[in-house]
């Protein structure tokens, strides 16, 4: 299998199936394409229909979009038990997914991903992305309520759930978004989650400034920086 | 079970679950809910968590969202077949799905579902639109291409991706655009389906005038209406 992914710095949308695929421990290779420069559109064309990263290729089958790849490899890999077991469970991880798959614009906005950044906390900032914040507060506040007691992740065991919001968990931390304690427990568990580090390494490797994802600076720290205009 | 939607006329996320219940003749309870009128977040916060249309009830178990949904009603319902059988044809069904779950949005923006209304060709267009409607068309041509001989859906048989789709289809036939002709086809044959009429009888029976989702109307056809400014 080859997953397709943009830049680990920015590629919110990538982060998801790649930590699902790195934790559960499936073999894959990756093929990274750096977003906003003169080749992507090529390349990607090469991979995906769509035109988009994350694309997966598995033989013969292409599957695009992050909840799609993750339907897939949960049904691919029956063994990792990529979503909960119970039936109820299950509805309530994949609404929760499908919730943060296509809502939560305000956030998605006015925090874009950045993992290497450190930003001053109210950049950013307003009371839509607010409205956001404390609903997703909320609800792995609620989940780790329900499930605390089977293990550390947001149904106990990790599930495609913590894949789909491991990108948020990174940009609270970018942007000093302080939550309330349980929900913050969580946030601090995921960063410090072996393959959710694995990706930040990959992501501090990366020399690219793409200016499209950097609204709130006009200088890339590092001096070796590629400023990328797209 | 119970699906709460929003209104027929405007509400393309409710559209879907509701299509896909409905063909499939899988029984379901309608909670008909009036967007953007003052009962509105009080009567889904009985309901939905996320505080959004659709969502479905079926004992104790709530799933809101159109996607997760589809997913938990194929589950339970395995007899339906609401996704393709082969395993590489359902991964291109659920990636299709996703790809409009969370994409489109200049088509979702500059032509909202309104089901009612006839539009002169032109409104609500510009190039990102066309962009989207091309892809679009590329989708149902290619999967017509190699599925038609197993029936006149998507997929050949009716499955999830017919009901994702259905509300663009219905903003086609709003906005004038018209198609390459294997794409048309195929949206005419949708519009005709008596699930489908069934619930644009629906939306005709409304009286509601939504001035958010009228961009391009200041004044409602039918006489009786009622303007909810939300």
């Amino acid at each position: 299998m080859k997953l397709v992914i943009g830049n680990k710095n920015y590629s919110s949308w990538s982060l998801r199936p790649w930590l699902l695929l790195r934790h559960a421990g499936i073999a894959f290779e990756e093929v990274a394409l750096r977003l906003f420069t003169a080749d992507f559109d090529i390349e990607i064309a090469r991979y995906s229909p769509a035109g988009k990263v994350p694309t997966l290729i598995d033989g013969d089958v292409t599957v695009w979009d992050s909840l799609s790849i993750s339907e897939y490899v949960a049904e691919r890999f029956p063994e990792k038990q990529l979503w909960p077991a119970d039936a109820a469970a299950r509805a309530t991880a994949r609404s929760v997914c499908a919730e943060m798959h296509s809502g939560f614009g305000n956030l998605r906005s006015q925090m874009p991903m950045n993992i290497t950044a450190k930003l001053a906390p109210g950049i950013g900032w307003n009371v839509a992305v607010q409205g956001d914040i404390d609903r997703i507060a909320s609800i792995w506040t609620d989940l780790r309520a329900r499930y605390g007691a089977k293990g550390p992740f947001l149904f106990g065991e990790f599930s495609v759930a913590d894949a789909f919001y491991a990108p948020v968990v990174s940009r609270f931390a970018t942007y000093g978004v302080r939550l309330p304690d349980a929900a913050q427990a969580y946030a601090d568990f995921m960063l410090a989650l072996p393959a959710m580090q694995e990706w930040t390494a990959g992501a501090r490797a990366e020399r690219d400034f793409v200016v499209a994802d950097e609204p709130y600076r006009t200088q890339p720290d590092r001096p070796d920086a590629i400023i990328v205009t797209g």
